[in-house]
């Protein structure tokens, strides 16, 4: 694939269209990983195609046991872009693979076109049609009177193809691993703590649906946004992690956006929320959704903000509602609503150290005290809740007065807004609308698991999603670090999703290169979640990298990392002879001096003469130990 | 400065010397850091002079309430490198600020050469003359008889000068906080969870006396470095990281060694391991040790092997014995010993997914095996006692048998060496030799606060000094998160030094790119860790940065984070304009749209009407939000 970058960044005045005809993703965005291909895994129906990233073994070599390493299947996140069977053209979105699934629910209706102002405004406007992409669908709405959300049917008692969806995805093809050996072996895991976290070790379309109807998880999944390939958020589930792009007054473009979602996905961001704050949001976040294969989230307020020129003191409730329809019809999964912060609690921020550090938060504050009336959010919660059922429109119920800082961690601003998340979160459950609670900020260690505690207790145990947290404050620069240490505790204590960080944090918007290290950092954490509770198969990828590892299959230790680019990239650097990649020894210590190759002997030697107790090895064994040294002391054999 | 590059790296036959006459260190790595001076801060003697990096802070604008904001006193482990009235030569080593410390104490002698047969040789070897620093010291060594190290004169009483240097460093002038109203907020933070660990709010010189004779922590100060600047580490004071260099068979020569040393030092390394598997050893360390302000730890079996030309089972006492006094008589401060690998453990690996992963511990597994005896650093731990005694080298007693994947940790074989680690520490304290533990590895999450507990019960609280621990094994190229991740939690379950990783762990040599990205790493994991435990005044360069942060004074912000150069870059990266510098927004969001700004809003509208209780707001306001409302609704002041 020729790599030709987008023609010309959107924004400008008189700018050409945000790709021109010759546009191709950059090879590097859409290549298959090493050693990866893709496969779909086909459920009840022949439309429902998991797509899973499969990762081929090489055998073990005849020095280390001779023996078959299984494939892997891991979760995949990029949908579309990685399969070399299938050409993205960025200006006719990806394939709307649950469109026959929202169709035959029946309880949805074709609208002619956009029911919000701004939206019907938007279609029209000569202005930015250079911008618009190309075919814009024509949005689906609840029938009235009907809720079209998850929740409802997993209360109902229906198995969604969404939900079986999730289920096969979340099993990764385990079982496969159960029938030999060799796999059940790498199925060999330490028991986990779980802080109550309850995951079986299958997971079932009936336990999503359970799941999903006791509002223990969602599956964020706005029947506007037919591309999306379901997944769930859930602490009975895998750890997931949300990657933030978007632009800003400041600085991006719209290709750029949707190339940041690309490249996020590709590396494992599970959701993507588009923040942006500047020119043109309701063309990028079309751009972005008819893209991706993955939830858009958004926080709305920041684009009503734009339509008030800035000024949160002219914020309505019905530019917002409008706001929010528009946003619905487009196809946002999941909406960060600020309606906690309630006028009462504002005052509590006032001797903090950073104040409210949330944008949402402090618009929301500030319209309060301009008005002194109460949060427009949370009176009308009721009419939010109803939009939302009629899209599935899952909630993000923000957290407004989040710590800046950790002098400001788990005060009383803070936790007064998290029993008020609840409060929302249990109305919204009574219009069967989907809701994840958002949790801080900056959190010393010790006092990351009392926000998870009360989370839990107060919020009736629906998801919590939570940014980082971050540990320290003294590292802008590092805050992906900072951060991915507070976010792998707090998902190990049962935090169902994590905001992901990067290295630009307080100083600037991440570029590519940030994108990747934040969710890089995020995976880890996730895992090291996953592993810290005993997911079931956590281990299986763990098991089978350190095993490569020891038997010197270099590729296969590359291939089965996070990030096997990098990971091969560095090894290239002191080692870069293609022959060094089935070495048997490694850069750090040299052919003749490494501690993998003396253990191998230790085992061979422990193996040929039966020593694997310490009773065998206490008896008689001077003898042997003069044979070893008569045979030249070297019982490691080449390969 | 000029930046010019070493001449040529040494290593090759006839190479020419490491360092020529117009050497210069490069600029970026002895420059200060932005907004920092060096300033020494004197104890009872003129000459005990206690490095640290002064850090001026800007006045808080009109705007934010106007205020003095104290200078912070950071802990400085960059010695005399960043001191611009210092103009360090390579060639001729740094200052020897202990020797009047150690002559005075009058229980050594000076030694007319080198003792070791191997330290001889090497001394005379014209092969090697062009590698060898040009003035090597005449070794020091107890007197017969007596005993040298900082725990025989804790435990006699004896406050020496190195414990009243570290009392004063690890104060870091705390002091001057607690004298005014500024400083006293800064002060405040939240109260830790310590796990059994008490740290005063002040150390005293007998506090660390007293620790330092219980063995709860360590001095290492080899009489033979007179050029340390001393520092402690133990659970009861600042968690220190190391940072792991050397060269190997395969990559690597002198001068970047000790580029290594004087660059990992600038970002806070607190020690460094000289790990030296390649060729010229010996003269790798001399020009370490004459060059390092901070305590130089090494692995003497590694040197030992290449002795013996990489072969394990040709290993002997007597050799190893020669190594140990060589580099004790060259002034190596810690010497990681694995003489807790007992013959009878070696099987219980047999059946691990990784084996040995240690290079130590496999070297003495082999030597076992090969010749059927106990590993003869055990047999002979009494000899090494009194041979560190009198140098004053501390043990870090290696963990040979630690784990090397997920899989293996906290497993039988492990903890069998741990528990003869507890033994082998108090035979050395028998010997008044100062001792830590090494630990482990690759543990999950869930299971590592299990090894800190074991540790400290088994080995009677001596320090514990971890390799990250490691919390997944899937992400080669970034195990410096990983193991962030377990190091920020072992630490502040009590471990005393981590013990760095940087992203090329397992995959190659850490380049200078890499050693930075380690040591920032963990100096994270290490604070954090200090403020989960509540380390008096751990929160106050936090505190300090999240108020200039909030306060837009975008310099201190970057000037008191860990890396100020990278923070700068970030953030010119999006805004590079100097103006940017003093802008009231930052390039996330723009300057209409920012929340610090709306919150300060808030603050000054809470402070004006004196709302800071929720009753005042709750009554009369309505007035006052219509007054708010007249006035502009905009109560931000521009500075």
């Amino acid at each position: 694939m020729p790599n030709i970058p987008p023609s010309t960044p959107a924004g400008g005045d008189g700018a050409p269209a945000v790709y021109d005809e010759t546009y191709r993703l950059a090879a590097e965005m859409t290549r298959p990983l090493p050693g990866s291909s893709r496969v779909y895994v086909t459920g009840s129906r022949p439309d429902l195609r998991v797509p899973m990233r499969k990762v081929e073994q090489a055998a073990t070599a005849a020095s280390f046991g001779a023996e078959t390493n299984p494939p892997l299947y891991l979760y995949d996140t990029s949908g579309p872009y990685t399969d070399p069977a299938i050409e993205v053209d960025v200006r006719e979105g990806i394939a709307r693979i649950r469109e026959a699934w929202i169709e035959e629910r029946g309880d949805t209706e074709r609208l002619s076109g956009p029911t919000s102002a701004y939206g019907q405004a938007r279609l029209h406007d000569p202005e930015t049609a250079h911008l618009r992409f190309r075919q814009p669908p024509p949005p689906r709405r609840a029938q009235p009177g009907r809720r079209v959300t998850q929740m409802h049917y997993a209360r109902r008692g229906e198995i969604t193809p969404e939900m079986e969806f999730v289920a096969i995805r979340e099993n990764q093809r385990l079982e496969l691993l159960r029938e030999t050996e060799a796999g059940r072996r790498l199925l060999r895991q330490h028991p986990g703590q779980a802080f109550g976290a309850a995951i079986p070790e299958v997971i079932t379309p009936e336990f999503v649906r359970d799941e999903v109807a006791r509002g223990r998880a969602i599956i964020p999944c706005n029947i506007n946004h037919p591309e999306l390939e379901p997944m769930i958020i859930g602490r009975n589930f895998l750890v997931k992690i949300n990657a933030n792009m978007g632009n800003s007054a400041v600085s991006s473009s719209i290709a750029e956006e949707v190339e940041k979602l690309v490249w996020a996905i590709r590396w494992g961001a599970d959701t993507i929320m588009d923040l942006s704050t500047g020119k043109h949001i309701h063309e990028t976040r079309e751009w972005i959704l008819r893209n991706s294969p993955v939830p858009v989230g958004t926080v709305p307020i920041y684009q009503a903000l734009e339509k008030v020129g800035g000024k949160p003191e002219e914020l309505t409730w019905e530019l917002f509602r409008d706001t929010l329809i528009e946003q619905a019809e487009q196809g946002v999964d999941y909406v960060t609503i600020h309606a906690g912060v309630l006028l009462r609690y504002i005052p509590l921020t006032a001797n903090r150290v950073t104040g409210i550090v949330s944008r949402g938060g402090s618009i929301m504050a500030k319209w309060c005290l301009a008005h002194h009336q109460e949060n427009f959010l949370y009176t009308h919660w009721d009419e939010l809740c109803e939009i939302c059922a009629a899209y599935d429109v899952a909630f993000s119920i923000g957290d407004g007065l989040r710590p800046g800082s950790l002098a400001d961690a788990n005060d009383e601003a803070q936790f007064a807004e998290l029993k008020t998340q609840g409060e929302l979160t249990r109305r919204a459950w009574a219009f069967d609308v989907q809701v994840m609670n958002e949790g801080p900020g900056h959190v010393p260690m010790h006092l990351i698991k009392e926000n998870m505690d009360k989370q839990l207790a107060w919020c009736d145990e629906a998801p919590f999603y939570t940014l980082g947290p971050l540990t320290t404050d003294i590292a802008p620069g590092y805050d992906h670090i900072t951060s991915a240490i507070g976010a792998a505790m707090i998902g190990w204590f049962g935090t169902a999703m994590l905001c992901y960080v990067t290295p630009k944090e307080h100083l600037g918007l991440p570029n590519k290169h940030d994108v990747r290290e934040g969710v890089i950092a995020y995976k880890i954490a996730a895992h090291a979640a996953d592993l810290a509770k005993g997911h079931p198969g956590a281990q299986v990828r763990d098991n089978a990298l350190s095993k490569a590892r020891f038997e010197f299959r270099w590729r296969d230790q590359f291939t089965l990392g996070l990030d096997p680019e990098r990971a091969e990239a560095y090894h290239d650097e002191t080692l870069p002879a293609e022959g060094a990649k089935v070495a048997h020894f490694c850069s750090m210590c040299g052919p003749k001096f490494c501690s993998m190759k003396i253990t191998q002997d230790v085992r061979e030697y422990a193996r040929e003469h039966g020593l694997d107790t310490t009773e065998a090895l206490s008896t008689g064994l001077q003898e042997k130990a003069e044979e070893f040294r008569a045979g030249g002391g070297e019982l490691y054999r080449k390969a």
